[in-house]
């Protein structure tokens, strides 16, 4: 039936699209392999090993905030695919601290790895050997907000959610918004310049933090926390800590450039029966959407099974090889309502969409997202996921999910595609009940070949963290690698900052 | 009268808001003073000297794009401020011809200045002594475009207004937009950073430019000329190619995220009573006109004499201590118009505004948009202009030109201020007959503490160029300078690249 179904308007405010973590977490208590064992090939470094004279150091910089007992949630990622073994997690307050912290772990040779959230997908925030752990956690004040510009300037380890609720009271949002939301840090978000589904509308980080404060392995503050959306004076240095994932610096404080919040939200769900149907849709709804398009997500059929199976979900229309998730945001509704509806009865009358649901009641906008969110939790219910994140032109985006899913046959127990067209990103993910060398053999690196081949990026936005390094010449020359290592090398010249991460060895 | 004249709507297409810069440029023939004149401070470097021989070799690797006569143009700036002594300009066509001179030039220690269009406002564009000229007007092919992701990837010569009428037969737009566009280079807008008008609307070119090709000093070509919107591998090396000013690398090929463009445009010219109502005016249309708000421009009064004594321009309205400049853009030319009128409905009835005029009208949007950015030629029309481009907190942002004009009081022929209020970017100049000492000592560095005290920048979107390297520390720390010296050292081990611009002294 070509029908939509409309429901009642409504402003969404306050959805957390929050991923389960700990719910999931105290379910898969087992304890997992050992980095150092999985990966027997990767050395521990020349660094120095934690004594009790150095717990007594941290203890006096940081009086009750060691850890040294029951750390396994920081040595595990939420993946349950790395485990470290580090004995010290120290989590400072201030930035005075994580500077103190890192002038004495430079001094003695320690290399430490810095964790916010801990809800990264490459294993990037969690110790590969020994490492001590430098948790944001307490890191957590707001510092400052200037509502006219809309500038906000707050520590690294307030979680995201958090942060948005506090700007939703002043009519502001923040530009970055992903499924972890309830549990990552903004400083996390900045390391691993994670994109999410706002990407599309407000653009990356790159563009939206105006400055941060970091430390530098020495201990040395680098104070580049501007509120000035303009500022051309020097290299812009910030810009490096973007994307680094905490081998440059430790991100202390950060300053956003933060929107208006949209007064008006509304999702469509649209069923598609081939994926050039999606693409197509996707053009027409950034031609005639144009500035309230704030999200355009796909999912295949084979995620849907997740969702239903898995979660115990339902779809809100009938079975399709592919749909798409619409989502518009703007400051006059029935402005926002009016285009969609004329962008829906045009995709409708040429054919493209079948049926469909369109709403802009926040259950029902935050069921739906809930479809396109839980999947990566989902995932986790099938066993082991080997995930895969990558950037591809779109006119090959999905037949890297078909190639895999012929390559892979029964060897596995399903290869998923969902993720953000309208970011030319690919979220690929295969199952099994648990991981298997021989699946992973013939998944890697036939995968970044693959995306090598057309160009694309093997990582685009999760970053490279440990399971992803050495991959980095698929998607990187080697003049490039070869200057981002002299980078690294100024920036943190005994190699203590999160070793074995981003960089191939040097 | 409490009126708005509504003018017919039309779209708006193919206006050119250039600045006729040789137009004027032929009107001020007399030879400026060389700037190793006029700065004796300035030491020439340890470079060699071009020979003979070298021009030979420049000749076979680019035969019949050298140039050595008449370089007057090439080695002036616009402002008429700066002026080297370069006696030769290279053409080169490919990033291979980029590579072998500068590979040359390495070898032979010789000193090099990248030039695009040589509209910068710092003397950053042009020698300081006999820096040879590497020219990018040559190297202006459109490489590629994706229609459906609004991709662009084109070489650094492409003039900013050429790459706009390109992108507009696609019903895309270039999210940079400047008084310059008819002759800056794309290369030249990404080397400096380029702000201007479209900034408050699609944020800044760090979030803009996807992929960079560059050539390092060494020859050593970078490629990091990606086309996806994601890419995480390793560090974001282009960003620090982005504002550098050409002291890191000469910038051969960009990608650029093209959004669609706007099939509505209005223009509002509204007269305030106070600068403060000028903040309460930008704040309310934020809020109301959300995403459709598109630029937040103003001026004051001495700014309006300037473009009706020195250009000979009307204002639309009767005369007020300031002037708002408002433009909206968007997907549908009734629903901007009805958020544009509510908005001024309520201004109005808020007391807020007096007068205004409204229009979608193209010739007169021209009209209104040409009376803020001519500024910068008229000003030219008094002598000699003293040319700041500041950041500043928005409460002090109006204070630092009532500063300024108390402080010269009469030594000056005036002090204007005007800029892009919605990113908190004030332009302040000062004009005198001739460049005078007195004036000079009179303003720097008392601006500069001025700023640095407010916490602002000293140079929001020109850069520091040659004329205000010497003021990084003003807004930037040692430890962030330290840091950038380093880098460059990386980059560009014997300094040829640019010298005596960006950083202080080393």
């Amino acid at each position: 039936m070509n029908t939509f179904t409309r429901w009642c308007a409504l402003n969404r405010t306050k959805l957390h699209r929050t991923i389960s973590i700990r719910q999931f977490q105290t379910t898969t208590r087992r304890l997992l392999e050992l980095t150092s064992v999985r990966y027997p090939n990767v050395k521990r470094g020349n660094y120095g090993t934690v004594q009790d004279r150095d717990v007594s150091e941290f203890e006096r910089l940081i009086p009750g905030r060691v850890l040294t007992d029951s750390l396994d949630g920081y040595n595990t990622d939420w993946l349950k695919t790395c485990r470290g073994a580090s004995q010290v997690v120290l989590r400072p307050k201030s930035t005075e601290e994580v500077s103190a912290i890192l002038k004495y772990c430079s001094e003695r040779k320690l290399a430490v790895v810095p964790q916010g959230g801990n809800t990264g997908l490459v294993g990037g925030s969690v110790p590969v050997f020994d490492e001590i752990v430098i948790s944001t956690q307490l890191m957590n004040k707001i510092i400052s907000l200037d509502e006219i510009s809309g500038t906000l300037v707050c520590q690294a380890g307030c979680v995201l959610a958090t942060v948005e609720d506090y700007l939703s009271s002043y009519n502001l949002t923040i530009p970055v918004d992903l499924g972890a939301k309830g549990s990552c840090h903004i400083g996390g978000n900045v390391a691993t310049n994670a994109g999410g589904i706002r990407l599309l509308r407000y653009g990356s980080l790159h563009g939206n933090v105006l400055g941060l404060e970091t430390v530098l392995a020495s201990g040395e503050v680098v104070d580049c926390l501007s509120t000035l959306r303009k500022d051309n004076t020097g290299y812009d240095l910030k810009q490096l800590f973007v994307g680094s994932e905490g081998t440059l610096g430790i991100i202390t404080a950060v300053s956003l450039n933060c929107p208006q919040k949209s007064q008006a939200v509304s999702v469509a769900f649209l069923g598609c029966k081939s994926f050039q149907t999606v693409l197509d849709i996707f053009k027409e709804s950034r031609h005639q959407l144009g500035e309230v398009l704030s999200a355009f997500e796909f999912l295949d059929s084979q995620s849907m099974t997740v969702a239903k199976e898995n979660l115990k979900m339902n779809s809100p229309i009938e079975d399709f090889p592919f749909y798409v998730l619409i989502e518009t945001s703007g400051s006059n509704g029935k402005h926002d309502e009016e285009k969609l509806n004329q962008f829906l009865e045009n995709v409708m009358s040429s054919g493209l969409v079948q049926d469909g649901t369109v709403t802009t009641e926040p259950t029902k906008i935050q069921n739906i997202w809930s479809l396109r969110e839980r999947l990566a939790e989902g995932l986790l219910h099938d066993g082991y996921c080997y995930k895969y994140d990558v950037s591809l032109p779109l006119p090959s985006f999905y037949n890297l999910v078909e190639a895999m899913r012929e390559r892979l046959g029964t060897m596995v127990t399903r290869v998923v595609g969902y993720g953000h067209v309208g970011d030319g990103n690919l979220h690929l993910n295969v199952t099994s009940p648990e991981y298997s060398k021989e699946v992973m053999a013939k998944i890697e690196p036939y995968l970044y070949d693959w995306v090598a081949d057309k160009k694309g990026s093997i990582s685009a936005e999760h970053g490279l963290g440990f399971k992803k390094k050495d991959f980095i010449y698929h998607s990187k020359s080697k003049s490039a690698v070869v200057l981002m290592k002299e980078i690294k090398k100024t920036f943190d010249p005994n190699m203590i900052l999160n070793p074995y991460k981003v960089l191939p060895d040097f």
